[in-house]
């Protein structure tokens, strides 16, 4: 299964009042996750919505398991499996880089849609990468 | 169950380049309805926190169903139910209020905490607004 | 010189670890005030966007004189001017609702330009009321 | 002037329907940029906050020259400058590191306050490398 690992540090933006990461910003860093997955695939999602081709989240999960906190360095380790021809599902990891320990963990899926959101199959190139 | 109507109206900071809501951007509004919720209920969280009492979010989802723009109006409707003496689930849908249509629907689970993460029970206050 | 007053109340995601509004998010108000001054005006910046007027931002300022807090509400006075037949500045004073005193103050400089980021005239529609 | 050089990579959560980056997302950057100016001179800000010295934005400024798009990846370059003994200046140049064009430039002043909000002196190790 194909797998990223990426390296985020937590930005003062992302921290609340309860002097943590404000949950929504997991969101954020899967996002980046994602990209930089498919970017080690060969592919940007940049590249794919210049083709016409866009994956819009239909669905999003996380768990929170350990708060992170300002300037925290963080992990994201991310990987891909296809649902369907227009579907794909990544999860991910989010751990504390000092000690290892899961901060988080969860989950989104994207249906592939054109410029005029209608449902479209995915390119070959995604599909037997996540296959 | 208690329920509770927030509406809000999209910002353009919350829109992406896709030219509809970046997706984290429900979990703010869940956010709002959920204090929204509190307040209409007679304490707000931020009463809460003053005595020492935190909600941190320990899961969180949603289903994207339709796409919001850019100024378009949304009500969030959210209730609220107790899971245990120390946790707490929020609903949420979230409308469209031009024409109703539902853009998403998440739920998110809450601890109660004291200021040292150590899991607490609710105040009676609470759980019984929410039993 | 046409106002408005638009009231916000701090989201928990617009608070940072030092327990007060994150700065950046005084210009997201920003955008929020100018768009209801926009609005009491009889247009909205979403029409002015479908008739292929988009207003960037060319610079932006703002002068923090004291902290806002979680669930404050606060009011944001937005007053506009014509710079140019090209150039629409708008002037932000953010209060906090419960005792007036100015929590920022602010401006952001916009230029007209269409779809291609050419710079044109503003419709005489947004000139007159701001000139 | 110390100076120090950061890169980010523009996130999709970070445009806006313009297809843009949304204008208040720099001076979250321009955030990254002095932490990270802080850290190549020996101290990190989170380590300053656990002595007790705060440094919250009591100015901010930035003039947009050039669009920034999904997935570019922006050069930082911040200086510091003591403006007295107890407050700081940053200046932030934000470049497009494919062609090296100025995307934006701007900065922040700072002040060193203690945690109840009261004026300090900036630490000697501070004042000495922005002297």
């Amino acid at each position: 299964m194909p797998t990223s690992e990426t390296t985020v540090r937590v930005r003062y933006a992302e921290t609340d009042a309860m002097q943590v990461v404000y949950y929504a910003n997991y969101f954020v860093w899967f996002e980046v996750g994602r990209c930089d997955l498919l970017r080690s695939l060969g592919q940007t999602y940049r590249d794919l919505e210049a083709t016409g081709l866009l994956l819009p989240v239909i669905e999003a999960h996380c768990d929170y398991r350990r708060s992170a906190r300002y300037d925290d360095e963080l992990t994201i380790q991310t990987t891909g499996t296809l649902l369907s021809p227009a579907r794909v599902q990544f999860e991910y990891e989010v751990r504390l880089a000092a000690d290892a320990v899961v901060a988080a963990v969860g989950r989104t899926v994207h249906a592939a849609v054109n410029r005029d959101g209608r449902p479209i199959r995915l390119p070959a190139s995604v599909r037997e990468v996540f296959a």
